[in-house]
C-alpha cells in the first residue's frame, strides 16, 4: 500500500461502503444512511471518524455484537421528549432516527429531547447535529463510550472521550457546526499518530502513574486521554454522561463495551442524546443573527500571520465542497481499513478506488 | 482596610445586600432574590461572581441602568419554550423568574427553553442551574457578555466569556455542578489578580499584537482572554450566544453594554438562556446513576500527591457547608468593593462585618 492519499469520489466511497454493509445483512435503507453519514465525514476531512471505522462494525455486524436488521423504536415518550432502545443496530441508524424524532418533537413543542440506549459507536457527532440544521432547527447531538480520559487528579480513565456537537442555521452561510471531543484530543487522533507511528503532543495522554507521556504507543492499553482544559472539559463529559447515559438507561463508564477492542459478538449498549430546538417558532431571526455573527468575526482584526479567521464548521464545509469536486484524499491509514473492511465485508476495493 | 480576610455570617452578608438594594429602590421580594444569590455564591467560594460586583449593580439603579422596579414578563412562548423580556431588572430577578418558567415548561412537555433578553450580568450561572436541580430537574443556564475573549487566530476579542453551568440531581450527593466560562479563566479572576497586584499566567491573555501575556494590568483595555482549549471554547462561546444571543433578540457581542465599565445609565441588553429537563417523567433512575457515577469517580486510582478526586461542584457545595457553619471569609477585594457598594447604597457596612 502507499504512502501517498488515495482519491476516491464520494459516491464510489459510498457505494463501497453499501456493498459492504449489505453483504454483512443491513437492509438497502440503513446501508445508505450509514454509508452516508461515514463518507460525509471523510469528505469533511474528519478521517479518525469516517469509513476508517467501517471495518470494525462490520465486523461486529458478523459476529452479532451489531444487529444487521435491528431497528430501534421508541420505549417511553411525552409531549417533547423520547427515550429510543436502539435494538443494536447501527449507530448510524439509531442516530439518525433519534434526531429525526427530536425534530418531529421541537415542531410540536418547540424544542425535543431524544435519548438513546442500545446503540453503538455514532461516528461524528456533527453528521446529526447537521442532520437538524438542515431542517433549519439548532440541533445537539452527544453520546458516552468507555472510559478513556482522565479526570484532574486521576491515574487513569474516568470518563469517556464523550462527543459533544452543535450545528445552527446562518442564513447565506453553512451552519455554524462544532464537533468536539471533551478530551485534549479524540482518542482517534491518537490511534492515527500510533498507526502512522509519530510521536503526539506531551498534554495528549499521561501515563499509568498519572505522568504526561508523548508516546501514542501505549494508547490505549498503559496511558489515558488528558480532559480539555481540565475540570472544564471534565465537567462536560459528566454533562454528556448525564444526557445520554445516566438519563437513557445505556451503559455507562466501564459497562459500555469497546467498540473497536471489544468482544465484536456483544453488543456495546452506548447512549446517545440529541436534542433540536425550532427556529422558525422561537427566533425566526436566528438565522439572520448567525450570519452576521459569522461576517463579523470573519472581519475581527487577525493576529500576526494569521490569514484567516474561521467559525466552527467552516473548515469542514469547505473540505466538503473540494472533496465533492476533486474526491476524497483518503490517508493511508484509512485505506488500510477499508481494505480489512473489503475482506470482511466481500467488496474489491481495487474497483472502488479508481477514480471516475 | 487589612490584608487578611474578613469573615462575615452568611445571613449577614445577605442582610447587608439586601438593605443596599432596598435604598436602591428595589422590593423587597427582588431584593432578597438578589441577595440570596450573591451571598450564596461567595458562599460557595466563588468570589469572583458574588457579593463583589453589587456595587456595580447599585450603580446602574441609581443612575438608571438598571430598573430597581422593573418586573420580566413573557414576550412570546409555546409549549416547551418561552422568550422573556427582563424589562432591565437585575440579573438575578430575571434569571431566577426565567429558570422557574423553564422548570414549568419542562413539567408539561418533559423539557423547558427559556430564553431572556433585556437582562444584565447575572452573576455565576451555576445558581439557577442548582435552582433547578433542588426541584428535582436538570438545569442548565447561560448568557452572553460583551467581547471579551479572543478566537483562534484573532488579535483581540471576539466572543464574550459566555458562561455555561449545569446541576444534575444526584441521589445522596449533593447535585453535581458545573459553572464555567469558555475563556481559559473567567475575567473576574483577571480582575482579582490585578486588584492584588499578582501577575498571572501567560496562558490567560493575549496583548494587543495576539502575544501571550502575564500581566494584568492591561485588562481588558490592551489585552484579551484566551478561549479555553482554543477551538473548543470558541466553538462553547458561540454555542452560548446562539442561544442566550441570537434565539432571544437580545444584544449581541458589541453591542452588549458592559455592566462594570460601561455608562451606568444605559441598560446592557444581555441575553440569557435557561434550560430544564423533566428526570421524574424522563428518567427517574438518574438519581442514583449519577450517585453511582460520583462514587465510582471517588473511588479512582489516584495520581501521584493526590488526596482525593472531586466531581464538578463537590469543592463549592464543601464551601457552602463551612460558610454555614463559620461564617464566609472575604478576601479583601470583596471587602473592599462592599465598601463601596456600601457607600453607594447607604449602608453600614462595618456594623455587618460582626461575625454573630
Amino acid at each position: 500500500m502507499s504512502n501517498s492519499p488515495q482519491v476516491i469520489s464520494i459516491d464510489n466511497l459510498s457505494e463501497f461502503c453499501v456493498g459492504a454493509l449489505r453483504n454483512c445483512g443491513v437492509g438497502e435503507t440503513d446501508s445508505r444512511v450509514t454509508a452516508e453519514i461515514l463518507t460525509t465525514t471523510d469528505a469533511w476531512g474528519v478521517f479518525t471518524h469516517g469509513t476508517k471505522a467501517l471495518r470494525g462494525y462490520l465486523r461486529r455486524l458478523r459476529s452479532g455484537g451489531l444487529a444487521p436488521r435491528g431497528v430501534p423504536s421508541v420505549a417511553t415518550e411525552g409531549p417533547g421528549w423520547a427515550l429510543v432502545d436502539g435494538d443494536s443496530s447501527l449507530g448510524m441508524v439509531t442516530s439518525t432516527y433519534a434526531m429525526d424524532l427530536a425534530v418531529g418533537k421541537a415542531r410540536r413543542t418547540g424544542l425535543g429531547y431524544v435519548g438513546v440506549r442500545n446503540s453503538c459507536h455514532f461516528g461524528a457527532a456533527g453528521g446529526y447535529a447537521a442532520q437538524a440544521a438542515r431542517s433549519g432547527f439548532i440541533g445537539l447531538a452527544m453520546a458516552n463510550d468507555i472510559p478513556s480520559v482522565a479526570s484532574p487528579g486521576s491515574r487513569g480513565a474516568v470518563t469517556g472521550s464523550n462527543p459533544l456537537a452543535y450545528a445552527v442555521p446562518a442564513g447565506r452561510h453553512r451552519p455554524l457546526m462544532l464537533d468536539m471531543s471533551i478530551a485534549t484530543v479524540a482518542g482517534g487522533k491518537v490511534y492515527a499518530a500510533r498507526e502512522r507511528g509519530e510521536p503526539i503532543p506531551a498534554t495528549w495522554l499521561i501515563d499509568e502513574q498519572g505522568r504526561p507521556t508523548d508516546d501514542p504507543q501505549a494508547y490505549p492499553e498503559h496511558s489515558t486521554l488528558t480532559p480539555a482544559a481540565g475540570h472544564k472539559g471534565f465537567g462536560l463529559a459528566l454533562l454528556t454522561e448525564t444526557l445520554a447515559g445516566a438519563l437513557t438507561g445505556a451503559a455507562m463508564t466501564a459497562r459500555v463495551g469497546s467498540w473497536l477492542a471489544g468482544d465484536p459478538s456483544a453488543p456495546t449498549r452506548h447512549g446517545a442524546a440529541f436534542l433540536a430546538l425550532d427556529v422558525a417558532a422561537i427566533g425566526p431571526d436566528l438565522p439572520g443573527r448567525i450570519e452576521s455573527l459569522i461576517d463579523e468575526i470573519h472581519a475581527a482584526p487577525r493576529a500576526a500571520g494569521v490569514d484567516r479567521l474561521y467559525v466552527p464548521g467552516e473548515k469542514e464545509w469547505e473540505n466538503l465542497g473540494r472533496s465533492l469536486r476533486d474526491g476524497i484524499a483518503l490517508p493511508p491509514d484509512v485505506v488500510a481499513s477499508l481494505a480489512e473492511a473489503a475482506a470482511i465485508g466481500g467488496m474489491d476495493l481495487e474497483r472502488y478506488l479508481k477514480h471516475p
